[in-house]
């Protein structure tokens, strides 16, 4: 199987028999991939306020019921406990296992957020003629935590993550214009410009993914990232909270055409 | 005061004190005025979650901690038991009483959901001269129950209830891309045309609001409506949901122009 031309429900039978372990971009080209997160129920109702409040870096695409891991809306019939080909399992704030089936972990009370992914806007810019240096590179996007506060919700509160890619400033309007049309895939740019204006001491070093350069004539240009949740994670320090492991996400039956505005 | 010039505090202001207990349509003109629903917290997740899944009736501009009756994100200082006109409380179901001031009401497990109102659009429509009927008239926009379900969330399900405008094609097309720059207001139409094709029998005989004419060469547009929250209560007749009179909005501190997709 060529995985670039699979469907989503093919890569999420890979994921599920153990034979795709490692991370998804550019697998499944034009459907939707989604950042995941778990929550006992307790803490889904401030969870889901702080996507509610937080739509940039957190724009839900579905919520299962308690317990329930079947998405119903973005991909009936499949498993997140076993769909993703990597989890990370957060206890208090620590990163204590990174498994690749959830059904260890599985509880009656969990609840599973799907959250949009840069890659339905990346798919876009690309197929618009707009470069992407960390593509072209073969690495993973480079991403960082802020000095951006989310807006608070309930228990749950920290810093925005961004990612970054490079630019000129004529693909940076380009990009802005594409990225609107993706509210639920974390649209337009949060910043560009300055780093350190938005709190990023070094954009060599970034907390989560791989550094790319920035070359002369470019700009770094920044948005809100699916990320958010872990660095939130960190800082909140629940009892519990499940995600994807970072480039490893799980693949709806969504088109990425259906996540256009209406 | 010429209310029409009014702030949103002055409008909230004149409500509290009794001064203002009609409609507040045409009021504090360019202020974004808001649909309320409050349910007890034990219902608040299930309730945050309908709105989630069905954003076009039902757009999230706000909700409030339990028990505190400051909408903090839209109104800093304002106070939802005594700033509406006039408010609805149903109880299982049934309007139980119209009060005009809501102290009596108040439970510390009370939870307010502020949703986005048609008057947004209406205004943008109105600046780029697109009449409206039920404005000329002087009534109230008439509303619909459909047999377009909501996508239900835990207890709640129900019919969306639209709103109609007739307006011409021309007028349609424009009015599809001004309301797109407004998916907390409703955002762009759900149907036009047959009315039975949504299951509504006869125009005429409007759910909620007045009649208006449809004339020769126009066609009925049907946008998602806030009055949604209130249709799905007396179908799912919770303990406790209160909410704003129809037409009797809260005014936020927020400009129209706040609520464009960005």
């Amino acid at each position: 199987m060529d995985q670039r031309q699979a469907t989503g429900a093919e890569i999420r039978r890979a994921a599920a028999r153990g034979e795709l372990t490692g991370p998804t971009p550019g697998l499944a080209l034009g459907y939707v991939q989604a950042n995941l997160v778990i929550v006992p129920r307790e803490l889904a109702y401030d969870f889901l306020l702080f996507c509610q409040r937080n739509p940039k870096p957190c724009p839900l695409l579905d919520v299962t019921e308690p317990g329930n891991p079947e998405p119903r809306l973005v991909a009936p019939g499949a498993d997140l406990r076993t769909d993703l080909p990597c989890y990370r399992v957060y206890r208090k704030g620590e990163l204590v296992e990174e498994p690749t089936d959830l059904r260890g972990w599985w509880r009656d009370d969990l609840v599973a957020f799907l959250i949009g992914c840069s890659f339905t806007f990346e798919n876009a810019l690309l197929q618009a003629g707009v470069p992407l240096r960390h593509i072209e590179a073969g690495c993973n996007v480079p991403m960082y935590r802020t000095n951006i506060a989310c807006k608070p919700a309930g228990l749950f509160h920290g810093p925005m993550v961004v990612s970054m890619r490079p630019l000129s400033p004529t693909d940076t309007v380009r990009a802005t214009q594409i990225c609107a049309r993706f509210p639920k895939a974390h649209g337009t740019p949060v910043h560009f410009g300055s780093p350190q204006d938005i709190g990023i001491p070094d954009l060599n070093k970034p907390d989560f993914g791989d550094p790319v350069a920035v070359l002369a004539g470019e700009v770094p240009v920044f948005w809100a990232c699916g990320v958010t949740p872990q660095a939130v994670a960190m800082e909140v320090r629940p009892p519990l909270l499940i995600t994807h492991k970072p480039g490893h996400m799980f693949v709806t039956d969504l088109q990425d055409t259906d996540l256009e505005a209406g």
